[in-house]
Parts: C-alpha cells; structure tokens; sequence
C-alpha cells in the first residue's frame, strides 16, 4: 500500500507546535494510509511527540530553523526565509517528496509560496484559495477567495473545472452544481467580467454549470461549486465569518440580557450547541490551494487538533484520487 | 413653515397599497413637516384612506395607471411604462415637485429609473445605491451596493464624499469614519481599483479616510461610511442578509429540536427578540439613491407601514440639511 504523505507545518499557527502535532498524532492514528512529516525545529517536535503513542514508522520529522510570523509581508518573508518550516514545507511537495503540505500560518505567505515555491501545474494560469463554507445543507466550495486579484474569464473558467474535480472526487459530490456569483439571477447581469466568463462557463461540457448565484443565496447550499474572482470571494469569505461571529454575540448577549432569559439559554444550550456545529466550518478540514504541482491546504490560524487532523485526513482522497492528473487532464479537453 | 414633500409609490411592493399607505398615514400623523403625494391608482388609494383618521391637508393623490411588476426587466419597464406609478412619481422629483420618492416596487427599475427618469446632479458620474446595514454599533452606510457595476477610482471618491455627508447630516454621525473594502488593512494591498483609489481618498480633505476595511470587521460597526464599487457592493448587502437570516434558522432549529430546548427558548425569547430588533435593517428606514435631482428612497419588496413610515421621515432631514446642495457643492471643492 501506498501512503500518502503528508507534510505539516510544525511551527505556523495560533496553538503551534501544541495542537499541530496532536492533530498530526491523531490522524496517524485514525488513518493507516497516511504518513506525515513534521516540519520545524527538530528539537521542539521531537519534545512534543514524546507526549503521545503513534505509529513511528509513519513519521519523520524535517529540520527548519526559521518561522515565518503572521505579521511578516507575504512575498518578502517567502523570499528571506529560505529555511523557514513553511517554505521546507512547500519544497518538499515541489520535490515530489511529499503528497500534501498543511499549515496554519501566514495564510498570504502560504498563498504566495504555493505558487512561487510548490509552483503551478503547466497550463494553469492562476492557483485559487478553495475554502469550504459551511451552509444549511451542508457545504460549499468558493472559488477564488483571495489567492490572486484582478482575474480574467479564462481563469474563472479554470476555477471551475478544478473546483468541479475537488468536489467530485475529494468530497463525493455527485455532478457537483457549478454556480458564478453575479448581482442577479438573469444571464444578461453581471459586470464585464462576469458577463464575459458566463458563455464559457455554459459552453464547458466538463462541468454542471447551473447559472448565477446571488449572494443572498449561497448560505442555502443549493450550489457545490460558486466561482467568482479573488476579490470578491475574500469578501464573501470573511464577511461569512464576520456576520456569523457578530450575530451569534448580539444573540449570547440578548440570552444573558434577563434572569428569566438566562435560565432558558441554559435549558437550550445543549440543542443549541449540536445544530450551531453543522454550521461550523472546522468541521471540514483545510482549505486547498488547487492547480498546484501537488496539494497545499490551509488551516486558520486558530486552528486546533480536530482541524489539523480533518485537513491532513483530506488529503488522503486527493491523493487516491489522482486530483493533480484530473486537473492536469482538463488542460487536454 | 416649508413641508418636506413626499412621493410615495402606493402600488409598488408585497404589501401595496395596504401597508404604503398605512406607513404614509403614520408618517403623517407622525410628523407636522410632511406633505405626502401618493402615487397609483387613485381610486384605491382613496379607498384605502378612507380607512385612516390623517391630516387632509398635508396629502394628495396623483394618478398613474400602470404598475411595474417584480419580475419585469427594469431598463424596459421604465422605458415603457410611461404612466407607471413609479416613472409618474420618479418624475415628480425631476420637477420639483416632490422633494423625495418613496417605493418598494422593483429594485432594478427603481435604481435606473432613478438614473433615467430623475436624473444625476450635473458632474456627478454615477448615482450610488446607499443601504443603511446593521451593526454590532448602530448601523453603517454602503455604497455602492449595485446601483451601477465597473466603476472607476473617480466614481468612488464622490461615493465616499456623498456618503460622508448623508452620515453626517441625515444620519447625525460627526466626522463619518471612511472606509474601502479591501482584501487586506495594509496600504499596498488591493485589485487594481483599489490601489488607484486608496491614494486619491486620503488626498480628500472633506472627509474622515481611515483606510482599508476588511469584510470581516463591517458587522462589527467601527466604519460610518463603507466605499466599494457596486458589485463588491451587492454581494456584500445580499451575503449580509442571506447568512444572517440562514444562521436564525439553524438557531431556531436548534431550539426548537429538544423538550427542554423548546421550554428554554420560551423562557429566552423575548429578551432574545428586543436584542435582535437591534440587528433588524427595517428600523432605520429606507435606502437612498445618491446624486440625484432629489431624493430617491427605496425600500425593502416585502416592507410594511413601519418601514415606510421611517423612510417617509427620513426624507425630512435629507431636506431640511439641503443635502442635494451640499452633494452639488463638492464638485467645486
């Protein structure tokens, strides 16, 4: 059996090295196929390894001496730290020596090394940010959201295609709905962008192409795959972040507002809680990178165990499913 | 004294001419400065007044025969319906003859009828449609939210300068903080556009530029005035709704899922429900249509009497702050 190896960002993140090596224990655990590497000062690793039982045949550990901070300026700290665990990371998957890399760090860092260090598939104009966002159904995947701005149709249309496949194969979507987010739900809306990149989207016979989708939609889950250029799917994601978080406090904050209220909440809590992680995205794992010579996925910068573990299992069905050849292959069409 | 003259579309909307005119009656009933002009058909609307004790004086009917439907394609529908309520009332501001236009009819119509029909201030390029939105703080101005797509740098410097002075004089914010939705707070970020317009707001000594804002800290209410091309703009106002209103769902679904839930959210609700009040986009009246020979106001399809009523109002000190004037005047700073 083939594993699939995994590279992991030791040292990125709000609860690194801590939470990042157990999330990689626990899916050393849970999954017999996976084989992880851990990246970043040896030393620190080794230290919290001891912490845990793991399967050590499935485990090396790479030495990385820098740490990129979640602060730095993207493009100068991928460039200045050659021996940082991030751009090891992202070596290692450009050499073929690992499948995957997962990192909670600088997300705009990880989005540039994606590219510049892991490097894109030949043909692929663009690498797209492929979060999933959690809906009423379950989840969508939004595509660009952020890794690149000012795109044209032609890259829109490549975002489709790779979103299509990663849905399809890596989260079992059957013919997965492709949507364009436009201001209306008619054909003939849209800016010049979104009106250019529509007739190509329909003319695509790879793809389930349904139409526009209004923002005011997406939340509904009526669509697997919704396209839109960087901008605006980094304002989609983060005002999808920003709107739940402020409208779950001004509704703690209206539970606590009365004695009789408080009681309630605490009878509610438990219901509560149980539905409210349906619309939890940590639930689903990293956000990939796609188009790129290999998989690069990208955890929050809060992210704990769970996540950790979720992403690195996630790779697992990219590998398995050939998800580089598959995109590959749409450049043949 | 001088009235605040308000036309009112009484045909347009879920609710018309039921809950338009009930909102009229109140609005006058409410406040001895406003005249209302209620445009439709003119035996229903009589009819309809019949049912309310208001000021006679302080109302007239004029007439307009036809009615523009929801689903009708707004460029041809305004260009057609000639003696439409809406193009009769639109109409009514051009000439002078109402100071303001109230309606719930069709958004698309309403946004170019205004453009069309009324018409810009002479040098004002773009007329952008101006939501008020919730916020954790109070509420934040957003514009454009799709009244026109593919602006330019220059089309948002004056939706910058037009907002800042609607939040400070109809609003009664001093010194509106000013933002531009960007993908990132530092200077250097951005598309294109935004990297064109960053510099040219921070020269404009007539307004309070803070910089960049990220979407995911709108809801949070630290911004007055909030700046971004219309279609950025309209996935912005449509994502608000669609995740605030899919996130009460799941709560309620959550609540409503156990016994003990289900008494815990009785117990909860009503302090639950004046804190969500707070977060309800219909408290603070209409949204208004800027640059324009007047004012244009439009309200939400499914508005009732309360929301007309604040819109109506609202009108008074857009008004009584000579508001056009003071949008007129910043062409020749």
């Amino acid at each position: 059996m083939e594993y699939t190896k995994v590279a992991v960002d030791a040292m990125g993140g709000d609860h690194a090295p801590k939470e990042i090596v157990k999330g990689a224990v626990d899916a050393l655990n849970r999954n017999q196929q996976i084989f992880v590497t851990l990246v970043g000062n040896e030393e620190v690793i080794s230290k919290e390894l001891e912490m845990y039982k793991y399967p050590e045949d499935r485990v090396s550990i790479v030495h990385a001496s820098e740490v990129i901070e979640t602060a730095e300026h993207p493009v100068q700290a991928i460039q200045k730290k050659k021996d940082s665990s991030m751009v090891v990371g992202l070596k290692l998957v450009k050499k073929g020596e690992a499948d995957a890399f997962v990192s909670s760090g600088n997300s705009g860092a990880l989005l540039v090394g994606g590219q510049l260090v892991t490097g894109r598939i030949r043909g692929i104009h663009r690498a797209p940010f492929a979060p999933l966002i959690p809906t009423e159904k379950g989840v969508s995947l939004v595509l660009d959201c952020g890794a690149n701005v000012d795109a044209r149709s032609e890259h829109l249309v490549q975002f489709a295609r790779m979103g299509s496949i990663y849905m399809e194969y890596v989260m079992g979507v059957e013919k997965p709905k492709v949507a364009i987010v436009n201001v209306g739900a008619e054909e003939e809306k849209g800016n010049a962008l979104v009106k250019e990149t529509y007739p190509l989207l329909k003319e695509c016979s790879d793809i389930n192409f349904v139409g526009s989708c209004e923002a005011r939609d997406i939340p509904k889950g009526d669509y697997d795959v919704i396209v839109c250029e960087g901008f605006v799917g980094n304002v989609i994601l983060k005002l999808y972040e920003g709107v739940a978080s402020t409208l779950i406090s001004v509704i703690k904050k209206g539970l606590m507002s009365t004695l009789l209220s408080k009681i309630g909440a605490a009878m509610a809590l438990p219901a509560l809680k149980k539905t409210l992680k349906s619309f939890d995205a940590t639930e689903y794992g990293g956000a990939p990178l796609l188009g790129l010579k290999g998989l690069v996925v990208k955890t929050h910068g809060s992210a704990k165990a769970k996540e950790i573990a979720n992403a690195i299992e996630q790779c697992v069905a990219f590998k398995e499913q050939n998800i580089t050849e598959k995109i590959e292959n749409i450049l043949n069409v």
